[in-house]
């Protein structure tokens, strides 16, 4: 079990509404995919790395509605920049990623 | 835009996959909804107070899965405890709970 985090500590994060533009495969990565991903008009377009590849083609990705950790530091996975994080569950083997209930426009922030 | 956050702070939040056993109005005020959530074998059941009244009705909610803050201290919203927070996300007037895009088992954790 996780140590207890405040409210304010929370707040620091942002979390936004992405739209999956493109997915294609890391080049240099079996398990990754470089996606394009609509963050809104405030934030615009960012290529993410997510190590999805295992778990769905990118035929189930495309078009979908994810959620995006969207402040964190860039980082760069075996030479692609990764502008952002997409947030999943995993039970087992299994890993599915976060989405909405009903549709809504890319940048809508998470609260 | 918020500041730029690292992969630790990122880390010590806990997210898990929650189902909605049952929803009933909070006595004491107008917009809040009492939401009992079963969090999986290790965290159990507990009660969630969400602001979720104005925006869907108490079925739309009803056995759906949702996603979880589940480690942040627990707060008490007129006179109810809150044990953990309900993820939605916000579009003007609209706010729709994240879910996942497949079901996964209750307790699942975030990553």
């Amino acid at each position: 079990m996780s140590e207890t985090i405040n409210i304010q500590e929370f707040a620091r994060l942002e979390m936004r509404i992405g739209k999956v533009v493109a997915v294609r495969d890391h080049p240099n990565a079996a398990k990754l995919y470089l996606m394009d991903v609509d963050l809104g008009p405030e934030l615009g377009r960012r290529q993410l790395v997510a190590g999805l590849k295992p778990y769905m083609p990118p035929e189930a990705l495309q078009g979908t509605l994810i959620v995006v950790v969207t402040n964190l530091e860039p980082a760069v996975l075996r030479g692609e920049r990764s502008d952002g994080m997409l947030l999943a569950a995993q039970e087992g083997d299994r890993v599915v990623p976060l989405t909405v209930a009903a549709p809504l426009a890319p940048g809508s922030k998470i609260r």
